[in-house]
């Protein structure tokens, strides 16, 4: 339902043909959609432009077979993130059409009603180290079915700083950068200090003693001292991409 | 310097008119200037787009004496944040030519500099809390030196979550928007979830108890269920500005 | 021994016809049990209205299968919480008419003792997300167990408010509101700033990164900016019901 | 602006004698009020029961100064919390008709508004120490302001338990109880496992050393072994007396 | 090697019959032996009156193994912490002579040189809740290798608080206590503020949400406003038993 | 009123000469005394064999000035901790008769009700630098005023270990040791080791950076490899004072 | 790609030999080599002195396969740390000519680089406890790898100071201690204290409660009361053998 | 007292001149003094090569002039670090001969006993920002005391990446580096990447917000991914002088 089915209805109100109360209950139903244990944001993404995605981690295989099953009946693209292997599994079994990208943990459907990617300039996806690959997987995959280009510099962090600088010319012309990095998180600071494009920071929780859980690399990009970066939770890759998504939304407007 | 006098530079070298040590000379004196106690950065604003801003906090009223007053001397705009209010009027009756805003605690000097705003639609800048506003102000003031409009929404917490859904209109329009909260951090969440601008969320450190220092807000927006939202660190107004100003550095092609 | 009880035992002690040896030992023996491992405090309901719980999380079986056996022989509804399905497969096995709820994951037995609810409004009981389920479902037995009626509204999150904003209605009504939210925890906010019912924000383990553990959610609830709002525990679904049990003890007089 | 307001107003939409545009205007202004620095929500206590009430500690006294004045305008009780004496006198110098109450640190005006206590039980309000009293009396203050009774019983720790006990049969009767601890937290637990009452348990941050702050006192609370217990912020007084005003504002219908 | 034997050993040295050197050999090698991964501290039992107890945790199966049976070698007790099942049965299945206590995760041997114990009062050792078993456990069986004897309290938590105030005499009789309690640790504080006995916290990790790890509990007992009171780290009940019984270690001169 | 004055009082109910609301009332008043803000808790010193101390640190003068006059009456000595320079001063000039101990931040009187000390041998107290100096004097006048023998080794950090080790008889014969320690806090573990008295470790909150507060010293005591050790909480110099108070109350019971 | 071969290179370009774009091209691919997921940093060993190792905890089979296939065709040592024993396993399967090393979890190849120790005095390496080897054996084969010689005192902790105090003459003649320490973490603070090596200390996550993750032994660390103390990330064998390495290389000049 | 002299004593004592008692007083006196509150540790300068040093912070005016006056008359240089200016004044006017450095905030005296630097390289000294001089003037003064040769580079953050590679000689040549650097403290593992020298990381309590204290960048060097870097406390520029005088002490024997 979207802005102009509703500026239909109240006028309907407004000549007498409906009463009050059976608009109440039109605009009650239509956006969500009530299962079990879910209750579906079917208009989340005429409001923000995105779809709704399903956070796997905490679901039952059952809960996720509802909910994705319900989602592929509607037009737009389906994913569902933090996906562990076995249930990944499990759920595709039970619901057809699904695809599992096993190194991004994610499952994915309806992958026709990705809209087809302009012609700017790709969002530049970069990772410190091997071991940030997955969260960089989640948000290449989440890019891909927002329709949006992606290039990719993996294993490029601060201890061989020349990893980086060697690619200026790419760290200047991206209308965004996404920086995956664990540890000490120092590469978005590095980035930032060099690039006039928005650097969304993606701290994992690769590392160890201090360093597991990821709020070394948290905090090092928190309190980075080059202003233009921004950052999302510890493995966010889904969060990255959103936020990505919605900066170049209105970059070529003939396209997206 | 920017980058066609270095090609330049480097084709004198390749005809031989200069050797290798002037090359080396050249590139290592130009881009950043020694004083006393820094090494002023004046090609930050090449690179980045934006001029190298002081951060007063922990400087004393000499150290930023002398480094103002080298800025000043650069044809950049200048700005320092986290300007207590004694040390604002002691620089200033040192330095001519800068002004203090209180409430945003900044100095700003050579306004001159400042390009002019495009014509495209306002970054949106709105707070939770009345006592949100320092922070908010050093946002603004950010902005208005970078040569960006705003656009305020200030005191529309979720308390009474009437006084941001009755602003739809603006939120849907707005190119970047930036919310800044503290207590529980929870505004950001709720614009995420109705609009489709990227959100940049500031938390605050307004609250008392377990909300005390901010952490609580930071954590609240690190955590949000609704995608499109990325986060700077605790009161930094500034940082949101220069993510927006990036964000939005390309979006008129014609005007900026 | 309720109080009549108690007053008769001290008068008899008045009167000469025991001593005061007698009493003591009376008085020291009866409300509670000695077992090998535990010491059951069979008037925690008259004292406080609510039979004694078993939070079998750290017990071992045979540890549990010897308290619920002696709770068992009481006439008052029997319940163990945070049961691991395995655990509970060995209790039930060992002790008869013990019922499992998996989602739940708790343990209930003497039923019949449970007391009818009485004709008053249900305790309103909502969920952020799908995946704060277990803890809704302990609180939601809890309920059943100590006689009171309940409604749910489940999945209603602030990424897409409006979830939430339709059921104004049943908020206005509801007697107390018990608000289960995981992630940044803001949902409570949201629902104590439009309902004058006290609510009882509990927040979960669900979420990552920081939010792993839930004490952002915690923290979001306890700085919430609404007032009319208390919490507890992490994943305290148990003490939530009983906090709201507590809370409408008195508000029919006649049947509770 | 109520319900029956709103509902006139619709029905002059539905019989045309207002247009789309106009019911638009008229839904957005009423409830809010914009100030230079704040959004005042005047609807709350038509949603809530409770008035806004005004946070002082992060505002400046001309912030303060401006939104009490606007509050004082309106037929409702005007509250302000954590306001330090200094501010307190600067704000009572400029604005007639505020009371200042030092030891709760709050200011209160517009008392003619405060509805008559009905006949019902007082609400139990208990401190640990002695130290504990400032929070205590902004609980106390805040129930005054909302209309209710209250029983105070101050300096009853656990370090000399009887001091508690010997109040047994005022907790037994008590419709709710507010208790008020520092350092270990640990009297809610004692009085939540002899009494059917809920408890709302304020954390102090009194203690020292690892009890500096409050977060010792906030986890034995969140801990607690005895249900019946729900926990507000640390030192937040007023949290508490809201939570307890509404959990007794329909325990006697006729008066409240 | 005593303190008559180094007497005896200098005045060799004074006397010309040894050398220098020699004495520095034999005082480098008498108490200490040298294992493949580890240094036995054989002269701690004569330094603080303890034998050197092994903490399993950590350490392979073939370490335990060196380790023990050069301990059985020696004539003191020989004790062994925090020894999970699986590994207990593979030492016992390698070294004869040790006995493996379950709940408490312990093994032990040549308890033949266990010193009998005296006729004092024996040390009390009380715990809140059935879940904290094996850390009172864990006490007792250390106490028992000291030669001390132990009263037991189980279940006695603040929930039902009249179940550990009907024990006031052994409670004033007591030379110690050591009270384990895991949750919100208010036990210690109740029990300090009705003995003159020296109390002895033991946090335990029992708990879950902000319990879990036991540094709610820890936090209450350090906090505690009840004198008399000290604490060890959190399951450490060798480490209570042995403070306990160097308390104990002299109060009647004849026996030990 | 001892146990004594207790059974005498319970005859008399027996024999009929008084009847039960006597006995409670009588009860109810006797170990209490109710002043504005403070229920003195006069029999502590029967149950713990200690006196009722002061924190004086979070109370108004006016707070301690009417408790500490009130306690004066009582034929207990009087001590008050944590007590400011200013605050103590203030409080002097109001209530005769009582001494402030700069260094140690206390005020004392009824200094003739201290016991004698007896003949056994003095509790050693010993500090690691010259900075932990105020929470030790806390201690030593506490343990004056509980009519304990002290001796004191100042300034023997492990930086220095020669410094503590030369003392070793000392440490040999000590009923009990107190180990003042800020920093790394590795000195009550060092003294643990070599000696076979109890020791109690008091962290302080001297240090910076990682170490200001004094977490640091805390966890290095609370995980001591040297058993025999339990600690109070940071700066709680008292708390150590009435530990060591316990454990030698009946060294010699002809004395104590 | 070593100085020379730059400065060669640059001469060429200087003499029209070579135009930029082939000497821009030449620099950016020869120092790294770009995998599927990893860009190896060839020239590290001549920038730092130290190859570049590979951190395999969070890395895959194939990932580790592919990384240290490569590595090996480069003229260098290969060292891989963090390597669980199954994975280590399945990579010497598909790998030949690497050697696990189980006891420190490391994987090594190209052993014949291994440059050979100089003459010097051996690098100490000392560990408080038996369970604190395997870090230390993680230093032990990285100070082996790059061609240190090493001598250990292996279970020397503070609870038993003179295992330690006896090696005094090692400890003074030690170019740098390596000290490994887990629980309170005091031994390096102790040695400081007695040695003018530097002395570099690992924290070990060796300990249980509060010493569980190895913050108490890594805060024990940084506060030590003794300088000449640095300290590496918790579990860091890998890390502090590297800086022990780099302190030593330059010792004798003649042989390294 | 050196180990000559003890050997000559040991000798007395063999050769009967001299009984065990009079060893055992001359070998306690020697090399400690007592004062009032502090126990001097004269010969830390032989055991450690570092003379003792003052933490002046939380010690009081009498203290310093005490401690200070005694180590004056010792022929070792005299420094006292975090000295206040205010607590510097007043010493000063107390004890003659004693210099204060105001932005390193520590007094020196005995000069003329600091040992003449050698020829070796100088010591780098690097801080990321101009805010973090004073912590890095601390640790300039201290290798002055300590006869060491210092260059500094300072305000070299990674905002601003050439500022720091343009140094790449200095870095390759230096036989030790400190880097001090608050916010993200990225800067040290940056530096570690070019350079073969060890590398000390001061992180500073310079930044807000999430970076206030210093966590944040003390986090950041500890996880750093490039080896070749040890860490000492917050704002501990001295500690790092001494790591740094420790490594140099034996690089050029003939001087030093």
């Amino acid at each position: 339902m979207d802005e102009q089915n509703l500026r239909t209805l109240l006028h309907t109100l407004q000549e007498g043909q409906i009463d009050i109360s059976e608009v109440v209950e039109c605009l009650r139903r239509l956006p969500t959609e009530s299962l079990t244990s879910a209750c579906l944001d079917h208009h989340r993404i005429l409001r923000t432009g995105m779809p709704e995605a399903v956070l796997a981690e905490h679901k039952t295989t059952n809960q996720l077979i509802e909910i994705l099953t319900a989602q592929l009946r509607q037009p737009n693209v389906v994913l569902a993130t933090r996906v562990a292997k076995d249930k990944a599994r499990a759920v595709c079994k039970a619901v057809d059409k699904l695809r599992y990208h096993e190194s991004a943990r994610m499952l994915t459907g309806n992958e026709q009603a990705i809209p087809e990617p302009s012609n700017t300039t790709a969002i530049l996806l970069v990772t410190a180290g091997t071991s940030d690959l997955p969260v960089a997987e989640e948000a290449r995959i989440t890019l891909y079915c927002l329709g949006r280009k992606v290039t990719t510099i993996y294993d490029a962090g601060v201890a061989g700083i020349h990893r980086i600088l060697e690619h200026q010319k790419i760290l200047q012309q991206a209308p965004v950068i996404i920086v995956v990095a664990g540890m000490e998180g120092a590469l978005p600071s590095v980035i930032a200090g060099i690039t006039p494009a928005p650097v969304i920071g993606v701290p994992t929780s690769i590392g160890y003693g201090t360093g597991a859980g990821g709020f070394s690399a948290l905090l090092g990009m928190l309190n980075s001292c080059a202003p233009g970066l921004a950052v999302v939770n510890i493995d966010n890759g889904f969060g990255a991409a959103c936020m990505a998504a919605a900066i170049t939304r209105n970059l070529s407007p003939t396209t997206r």
